[in-house]
């Protein structure tokens, strides 16, 4: 029989005194906050409090959610001491010592509102956005937060709920505003590797003078992002004061998105769609919207590949997706220019942070080694963007994109930009790549009819990349190209002895190349 | 930049001889195992753990899943030690000290499952226990638990789904066998404030000497359960060895099922069901029917109350829930016979550990005061329980049940049963009830038309219960009773003044009684 008292409120604590001191422990719990109580502390006994309870803690006008473990041992946190795990202190921004109090947490306000969307019903706009606000302060658990991810899921959201979603995670954030009436971008849905475009699309339109401040993710499942390619060429982490003068100053940035706390519960939500591989319509379309309006983009250029082992894989499918995104951005008052493309295999050769930046910078200086898919693709999205331009005529932005590349004005604005953003040193044509490397040959002679998207991302993930800028796979065959029995299909690049041999026996399994005949190839229907 | 190496294998550390010392460190994570790293450790550099990681401890040939938590103070954790969180150095059962390697753990094997079913798709039998089993190790995070969970609910799975579901569910724990061709119990779906039979039906009909070895649940969101109603009255803890002494001996026991390891991934799945108020049809007669039959019944009573802030608010849906419990009840070889009763209301008197306790013992006892909704409802089904018994004909068992109650055996029954768990004192005459009491009354005069059963069960949360045995709501009317302006409706205990407070405000804002005409009172076609 336990018999105890049930947690007084807030005012109460406060009232009877319960102050605690403030003290860093030196645990690292990476995004979750921590705080460490004494289990002989009377707070603990008199307000029962339990392990793994969400509790507020209150300093200074400040509060801070937090998890709270329960301790035995007065050397971590004594009695009248409050222990806070480190990320959680650097929050806080307080000295050691000082005055805290710690109250149970309210649930989230917008807890019926989940409830309801979990019940399958359709939701109200300012339900979406106590919602996201709830997410954004993190006053969500993992357990709310996946609940609200799987049942948003599989087409729930109909599309005035994804505008609505989008609305709330614009609002959720800061939103930037460059003071100009045009601002372009560019993004694609992804699930292509080696698609660098935007690191040769940036330096073009820049050129041409339209403002391009482009903010780019890490990889998170694939085996480079943009933000990790260009950090093998320049800084990608800027202060957002040194970021805008770079934009002023060159019409331009390549730059990691991770710093503006733009749409704030993006992040959040993803942190749980990822390990899931939850990629629906409505959370993509929310997801990508949301940062770029929130990054102050007024015209947006989206690439949306298509193919067997790409995100979207029919055409009917591909259109579907297309409608919801020009739906929900003509709400947000967005220019959007969707471009369905051909994601049949990866964009250019190398795959990986430096084999990526080493086909960039072929394509910037028009060296006769560059990868043509990934020259051709960039100069059309390019020329796309150009046409934003009132005095750019409808048709004429390929041509001054490949005007602008051919005369080496993108890469002088390439250079510019990397000098700015604090250039590392990078010569294409010295590149050291990881030193275990092994070729994965085809099996029989004919013509390559298949490439795996999957496949090869996974194997160069496998073999480091993207934490090992060195590691990646070096495609030397692409569709359509013969191949004899025991030619080289791709080279596989490792630093590790372990990372090799994973990646070596996930290409045994299965290669990701399929050799037939001409006839095989999959044609698909795309403008570029 | 950065550069690193990605994990070897488990083989890999071993032969290099990464060892650790276990260290125990007094931090309480509750439920969830917690390792602690020293962020100078050789093996944290080499192998890039990352904080949060779920990782792989092993000792003289057992494992253990863990979060990994990084540590900056060597006093908390050493270079050469593996700092281990309480609960998990209690299931170690190891020496401080002793030589533990760590991995990186494995992605649980039936996650390619849970991704199908996050999608919607059908699962095959074998993929339910892989699921099940996973979650029965804990190998799934609160991420993943919390998607099954919600791709289960809302009608996605079919009948076939349920019962494959119950039968790994089943699997996944002990399976408890008495040796005795009947083994009978009783269940109730929940939700109706009061509704504590199981302590009446236990003794009678095991004094009839049908065997009924009942194990129950603690008060989840719910003012108490018959495991915290009769810790009142004895222990509930019991080790199973001594819990199967009690049942040869006494024909039956009333204990809590939470020691016996009967279904365990259903307590798991509990644990974030709760949170979310998730009760889908499909996961509660899995949870249900696995507990039931991993605990040895092979006959079924089963309690499904009807009313209008029941569970089970609607015939069609009550028929509908009905079926579901029959099939699968028949695909596992359970004899199932569903009663339909009147949910319109609690229960009894008291709402409350020790409230209820005393309605309880006041039938026992046959005493004036005894609440006879609680009697006539226990009769009931003891006599639908009996007559399982083969050589009891139809229609004899509720006869047989108010003999053996009015005749004093169930009283004897009772107090054999309590005393072989360890009876504590308790006189139901002399009940010490929370002194912090008030009175909620009639706003106008009337009959009794609804009383809200969610409504009076937060109330008495509020006021403290379960957790203050001493706290609840004592009703002093029930449906169709005529009451006056300003006499009471009930009163509430407790022990404290801000419980108190909370319950009083609650009940001004509803106090969850309606007051009107006799005719307004709803009817329900039920069975008793």
């Amino acid at each position: 029989m336990n018999e105890s008292a049930t947690p007084a409120t807030t005012s109460q604590h406060q009232a009877n005194g319960h102050h605690l001191a403030l003290r860093r422990v030196a645990i690292d719990t990476w995004r979750e906050n921590v705080v460490y109580l004494n289990r002989d502390c009377d707070l603990y006994r008199a307000e029962g409090f339990q392990a793994l309870a969400k509790v507020e803690v209150r300093a200074n006008g400040q509060r801070l959610l937090a998890t709270l473990n329960v301790v035995g041992d007065s050397t971590i946190v004594a009695c009248n001491e409050l222990g806070v795990s480190e990320d959680a202190f650097a929050q806080f921004g307080l000295e050691e010592g000082q005055s805290v109090t710690i109250s149970q947490a309210e649930p989230p306000a917008s807890i019926g509102a989940l409830f309801r969307k979990i019940e399958g019903e359709r939701l109200r706009r300012e339900e979406y956005r106590a919602i996201v606000r709830d997410i954004a302060e993190r006053r969500y658990s993992k357990i709310e937060l996946t609940a609200f991810v799987v049942a948003c899921n599989r087409n729930e959201l109909d599309r005035e709920e994804v505008y609505f979603l989008t609305e709330a995670m614009v609002a959720s954030g800061r939103r930037l505003d460059w003071h100009e009436p045009l601002v372009v971008d560019k993004h694609c849905i992804g699930g292509i590797p080696g698609n660098r475009t935007s690191m040769l699309v940036v330096p073009i339109v820049a050129a041409h003078g339209l403002l391009c401040p482009k903010t780019s993710s890490r990889a998170i499942t694939s085996p480079a992002g943009t933000a990790d390619t260009m950090e093998v060429l320049a800084d990608v982490e800027l202060p957002f004061a040194r970021l805008s003068e770079i934009v002023r100053e060159h019409r331009g940035c390549l730059a990691w998105g991770g710093t503006a706390d733009l749409s704030p519960a993006d992040d959040v939500l993803i942190s749980v769609e990822r390990p899931l591989a939850i990629d629906s319509p409505g959370q993509m379309v929310a997801s990508i919207l949301s940062k770029k309006i929130a990054a102050g983009s007024t015209y947006l250029v989206l690439d949306l590949p298509l193919g067997p082992s790409a995100k979207v894989r029919t055409m009917p499918d591909a259109q579907r997706l297309r409608r919801l995104f020009e739906y929900v951005a003509q709400r947000m008052h967005l220019t959007l220019d969707v471009v369905i493309t051909d994601g049949r295999q990866p964009i250019g050769d190398g795959i990986g942070p430096l084999l990526e930046a080493r086909d960039v910078m072929r394509v910037l200086e028009n060296d006769p080694l560059a990868p043509n898919d990934l020259r051709q693709k960039a100069l059309r999205l390019a020329g796309r963007m150009i046409e934003a331009d009132p005095d750019v005529r409808g048709g004429d932005g390929f041509a001054i994109a490949r005007d602008i590349l051919d005369s080496g004005r993108a890469l002088a604005r390439m250079r510019a930009i990397i000098a700015a953003q604090g250039g590392r040193d990078f010569d294409h044509r010295r590149v050291e790549l990881g030193a275990l490397a092994f070729e994965v040959c085809a099996p029989r002679s004919g013509v390559v009819t298949g490439i795996d998207n999957l496949q090869i991302a996974r194997i160069a993930r496998l073999a480091g990349a993207p934490k090992v800028v060195r590691a990646g796979v070096e495609l030397r065959r692409k569709l359509g190209d013969a191949v004899a029995a025991g030619e080289p299909l791709y080279r596989v690049y490792a630093a590790y002895a372990a990372d090799r041999d994973f990646a070596r026996a996930a290409s045994e399994r299965a290669s990701g190349f399929t050799i037939g005949t001409a006839d095989e190839i999959p044609e698909v229907f795309v403008e570029f």
